[in-house]
């Protein structure tokens, strides 16, 4: 205490892109300035100079809006930790560590985007929208003392307070099943390791334990469709989504659609653990394999987040879906679960957490939430309307005041069932569908050939790819089209008179039918076909009126077309027929996987947990099946597009 | 609102044994007035007169000291749900439901024993101690909404939010694996159900459900010795101990001591599992014992706490203790550990709760922290010398103020091995010894026989049980006589002078050996077993010392022997051979199996847990190998009864 150090001179740092300025003492290092600022950069190993992921750059010149100067040198030369790290690891000529560069003057600096923890995720696939990280799981890196006999706490002991005292963690613990692993990991790391801690609960939980440095943490999320799983996986470290990959539903063999599974696991004493096993071991392989393109096993895993319609939801967690099946519909549980992975066997890493968002009613499950946490309706001012088709549409109305939600029985037509030629949207699948109003014949384009029936082209790919059916966005394009070219009527009945101008209109019975396509096979939409896409649009479209009725509105500002229907159909065609409320065709959109979507921000950030709880808690539940103007509002919608509501926007009266 | 009732008049209601007394309105329910005044009346179905935990008395008379004129019609009449109540379930006649009945009048309310829910419980054996209830986990009956199609709040959501509002638990969760069983229990129980709550953690957990009322719920504790695992179960309701057993421990076959286990599991690639597997057996086995003796099932027990030495705790969770077989003895983890009981499979209710006593060092286990909680030193203004003598000694000493732990290797001869004719405590072991000073003929009294060997009645159950060896308080005895007859020196060398005398001393080799007993064997206390016992006894009374040096004290108030052999030695025989240091001898006690006290003590109450876990971080720790004394120690205490100390209270010297 003698020889106190001289004042130290002090200099301006400024930080970009966050614009977030002060002064340090000469020899700050950089990290510890950034985060005096609340400027984000990331650190795995605590400034130890080993993991490299505070990397900063100096932005050199004269920055006379800030009053700076800047300049390298004014950062202290690369030190022996940087030099090492170069070494192993390599280190851009203008990147520095920032956990050992000191500040030797004013300075400004660039923290690039890999550096910042609340970097801004793009996603690739519909709106461009960020996903800040925030996840539950994080790494730390430990130096832990070595045991002394004088003092004789337990090896997991002192690493715990390792963590209290290098990382400020409060009063962590840790994990039973890591007990076994601590003292091998400690001995073989010399005493250095690296833990993955879970901070979802009120008390951080060391969950995993390796020796020495390591930087690899991976994520899952999941979309547990009736048909098809869908699963992505994350690098929880640096946001990037680095494999995806999809599988269909086993369970499919216990039966197409939800309700005969419900039905064969009434039938079967066993049903429900074969439905059980079945799912699990599908959501498994799908990890499997997109862990094994990113070259990653799963023990690099610690993070899973599920979505699925409430029967799925169920199942996958081994509980009875049966009292889905009739009214009052209850859900087993409706709230978000999170639960050690050890407790549902998906073959990701021991002391993995999964989190399964909430589901909204007996009918809207974790996926329509997780859509709902991905569109935004309740962070929009506009009176948005989101829709996902599938057997049943799952329908949510509202805006930043208020949302409401339902679900309408559509039934499977628009996935193609029920109709004649349908089939899923695989190769040979007509999905476009172009009728000359004069001679009524209809060109077609099918998916796997890139070429519209009419151009010389298409025969070239017949044989590889031939015209086998029609799916669902075809089905809705075709009917809209006959409905254009006159071929049916407002009422959906089809001309008769018309077989006389056009051998398009064959007679069927005492019906008419239209001859889409002449080929290999003669592929018909028949009366019945409409007449199945009729109660199907009117089952959808009544729904939606029951929304806007209860929020007291005469029109959406925005549609959001969610799945792989909402994926594939034109929104106009959808407007035509009378299957949206009529909107500016601008703004409505197809948005893809929104589930999926949800699932991964729910991943990467603990924030949109929260925010989706709390959303679903307000989130009014309307039952359709309860609301007694429903049948009005059906027998309205039977009509093309409409008896009663107008659509001007389609283009059409 | 408008036919304001008149003002009540209210009564005097004073509550015994607490003594605590109010005033309250006419009409108050008794349970109520309890409650108002803190006076604990235990209840599980919430006053709805359906569990009967509630049953309280009238003290009839006039208390002048209190001003009271009580009468058993100062309460309601006897009212629907207590005949409901008396008629299935038995009510004695002076017995009242205290959550029906209502107060009319001044009243004196007794509160029996099995309705106070901080019941004292009193220890059977050793000294009679209370242990209140405030168990970890606990029953409630719940009434649940039914579902509701506007408010699709799922089943389990509502019978969380029962237990808010009925219970008045805050923001509870329900485990995953509780969730499937939830409907098909609401609806068996007609919405009615009876759940248990974990309530050791930061959130309420919900851990099982049954339908309708019940209101059983069980706890083990138990004691993993090297030898011997013991069980005793308890009913969480009412805290009785309802049944008690032991078993081996089938560790045994892999190596009698602690270090030969850990040999074996060093030279073994399975070792470790082998060696877990056959102790949570064993524990499986016990508790299967107990609970089918109480007339039980598995799924009644909720709760579990285990103790053992260092190497049980590691081995009975899979952890590998080699790192205890040398220096520095690092414990993996010294902490309390609580876990869920799924992760440590003993067969008890999948829900349960499984809670281990923190260890102190890495020689004095949990069961050390365990026999230290039931004989509290800590408790105490006397200082007070805790000694549990098997391969290790583990020693405890210290009072209010401070306290020191100890372990001293004292070796196997005080357990009978190493010594010629050593046995185990069983059938035909001697282990009384009085030598007459004349003659030097020993009489004996063995385990099976209550008579001395010099009763005629003695011969007559020889044929059934025979003289087969000498246990470990035998040896004591033993070797004490031969001291108190002349047969060994102070330097515990036999007198061979004295062959002349007697046939009982007989030259072996270049030492001489006494005749402990002629029969069908001729049973013989050689010169090396009285050296085994000087070096265990030395080591013992050295490591003593230590902690004496440490507190700097020169005597002890008070000494506990626990343990078997603890359990069995004759105190003034342990003082005349110096095993422990000079202390009245009415104060030195033996206290039985203090380690299973202490597990019943933190299974019945949670108070108890947070007391041992930090007692045990202010513990302070020694290692004999480390103190330079030791030596010095050890050489005096080779001595009968030592060189240096002296010990007037055991009436010698």
């Amino acid at each position: 205490m003698s020889d106190a150090p001289e004042l130290l001179e002090d200099a301006l740092v400024l930080f970009m892109p966050s614009g977030r300025r002060g002064r340090f003492p000469l020899g700050t290092p950089v990290l510890d300035a950034a985060r005096q600022l609340g400027v984000y950069v990331e650190s795995v190993c605590g400034g130890r100079g080993i993991c490299g992921r505070c990397q900063v750059s100096v932005a050199e010149g004269h920055f006379a809006k800030h009053k700076i100067v800047s300049r390298a040198d004014n950062l202290s030369p690369v030190g022996e930790a940087e030099l090492r790290y170069a070494e192993k690891r390599f280190l851009p000529a203008d990147r520095r560590l920032s956990c050992s560069a000191t500040v030797q003057g004013d300075l400004v600096i660039d923290v690039p985007a890999e550096s910042q923890t609340n970097r801004q995720l793009v996603r690739k696939r519909a709106e461009t929208r960020a996903i800040e990280r925030n996840p539950v799981t994080r790494l730390y890196y430990l130096e832990v003392e070595e045991p002394d006999m004088e003092n004789p706490l337990g090896d997991a002991d002192r690493l715990l307070r390792a963590l209290e005292t290098q990382w400020a963690l409060v009063a962590p613990r840790i994990e039973f099943h890591v007990l076994p692993q601590v003292q091998a990991a400690l001995r073989k790391g010399e005493w250095k390791v690296t833990v993955a801690v879970y901070e979802g609960d009120h008390v951080p939980l060391v969950v995993a334990i390796w020796p020495g440095f390591r930087d690899r943490l991976y994520g899952v999320a999941i979309d547990v469709g009736s048909t098809t799983i869908a699963c992505h996986l994350s690098d929880m470290l640096s946001g990037r989504t680095i494999a995806s990959a999809g599988t269909s539903n086993p369970q499919i063999r216990f039966g197409e659609d939800l309700m005969s599974r419900v039905s064969y696991l009434m039938m079967n004493p066993d049903g429900l653990t074969a439905l059980t096993h079945a799912v699990r071991g599908a959501i498994e392989s799908v990890i499997d394999k997109v862990v094994t393109d990113a070259e990653g096993t799963r023990e690099d895993i610690l993070e899973a987040v599920l979505v699925g319609n409430p029967v799925m939801h169920h199942l996958m967690l081994g509980i009875d879906p049966r009292e889905l099946g009739g009214a009052p519909f209850a859900l087993a549980a409706s709230g978000a679960i999170s639960m050690a992975a050890r407790d549902l066997p998906l073959g990701i890493n021991h002391g993995g957490r999964i989190y399964i968002l909430p589901c909204i009613a007996g009918h809207v499950g974790a996926d329509a939430a997780a859509a709902t946490l991905a569109e935004g309706p309740h962070r929009s001012d506009e009176m948005t309307l989101l829709v996902d088709i599938g057997t049943n549409a799952e329908i949510v109305l509202g805006n930043r005041e208020r949302i409401v939600a339902a679900s309408s029985p559509t039934g499977p037509a628009f996935e193609g069932a029920e109709i004649t030629w349908g089939q899923r949207a695989a190769p040979g699948a007509i999905e476009r569908v172009r009728i000359d109003p004069e001679t009524l014949v209809a060109k077609v384009k099918v998916i796997g050939n890139d070429h519209w029936s009419d151009e010389p082209e298409f025969e070239e790919r017949l044989e590889e790819v031939g015209v086998t059916g029609i799916c669902g966005s075809g089905i809705i394009e075709a009917i809209a089209e006959m409905y254009l070219a006159g071929i049916i009527s407002e009422d959906g009945v089809i001309d008769g008179r018309l077989a006389e101008r056009s051998d398009r209109i064959v007679p069927e019975r005492r019906t008419f039918t239209f001859v889409l396509w002449r080929g290999r096979h003669e592929i018909r939409i028949t009366q019945g076909d409409v007449r199945a896409i009729q109660l199907a649009k009117a089952a959808l479209y009544a729904g939606i009126k029951l929304l806007m009725n209860r929020l007291d509105v005469e029109r959406v500002d925005r549609i959001k077309l969610a799945g792989a229907f909402g994926n594939y159909i034109d929104p106009r065609y959808a407007m035509i027929l009378g299957l949206i409320p009529d909107c500016d065709v601008e703004k409505v959109a197809s948005v893809g996987n929104a589930a999926g979507t949800g699932a991964r921000m729910a991943l990467m950030n603990r924030g949109y947990r929260s925010e989706i709880e709390d959303l679903v808690k307000r989130i009014e539940k309307l039952e359709t099946a309860l609301e007694p103007k429903f049948q009005e509002h059906f027998v309205a919608a039977m009509a093309f597009p409409n008896k009663v509501d107008p659509f001007p926007a389609s283009g059409r009266r």
